[in-house]
């Protein structure tokens, strides 16, 4: 039986870097300034979906409440407490809870820390091409071109 | 603040069916016989890939040994002890410990628990169509055929 460290196809996510920041025009970009993300399925050579593993401080949103029009998403509380906010109204998801918003629906979607300690959860979404993200509560409307994600204010002006 | 019960987009996986079986030809049914697993991305109506919590008996295997020709694979053990056999040797995986397979890759894989206790992981996998898979262990090939596994011996014939 082989100890740690592990070797692919395995991988201890403690040792992928988190990456904070966000590709979010400037004004959003502090909403999610306690967001960090291990990703996972980089590190693991995976293309078809990607897997973050995502920690939240206390006060972070996980993004702007937003839907998909073609990647379904999925999401898994690994610890700590979040806030899901949907048109469903707000539910609290503790460690063991999940969600997931399946393509093309209008309920917009997005997780809040309001606890005092940080929270981990694994988000998991598909790269099907010609996505947009619709984000009703802000200025903001997203196409992906390319794989890269492209922002405009919703009259198609740019930032 | 929303109290349990949950509403969609959220579920919690416990109150997803298990379901045991598998569609092996009968003579690898045992092998998984102590597999169960919850449907949580069918739950949430998720079209493009699929998640499942699953719960594994000691002396299960996840699956045969296997590698997909077009679908990725990511697991990620949520409690328990499982070991992972792949060409890398055996590694065991412990809660928070997590692998991928991408896709094309022959390095078949597979789960299995040798220890005294139940084990949960979560298993994703995406649904990119004319799929294969190849088991070098056994007699066994699948292809993918409008969305379900067709099963043959090596050399095409039935079982």
């Amino acid at each position: 039986m082989t100890k740690p460290p592990l070797k692919l196809p395995a991988i201890d996510p403690a040792g992928v870097a988190p990456v904070a920041g966000s590709t979010y025009p400037g004004e959003f970009k502090p909403r999610v300034a306690g967001r960090e993300k291990r990703k996972l399925g980089d590190a693991l050579g995976l293309k078809n979906f990607g897997v973050n593993l995502t920690t939240m401080k206390p006060g972070s949103a996980s993004a702007l409440r937003h839907a998909h029009a073609k990647q379904d998403e999925f999401v898994y509380i690994v610890s700590g407490e979040l806030v899901l906010v949907t048109d469903a109204g707000e539910q609290l998801l503790t460690a063991g809870l999940c969600a997931g918003f399946p393509a093309g629906k209008k309920d917009a979607h997005h997780l809040v820390n309001r606890s005092a300690h940080d929270a981990v959860y694994l988000e998991i979404g598909d790269r099907t091409p010609g996505d947009a993200v619709v984000y009703p509560d802000d200025d903001l409307a997203a196409q992906s071109i390319d794989g890269r994600w492209q922002f405009t204010r919703k009259n198609g002006t740019p930032y």
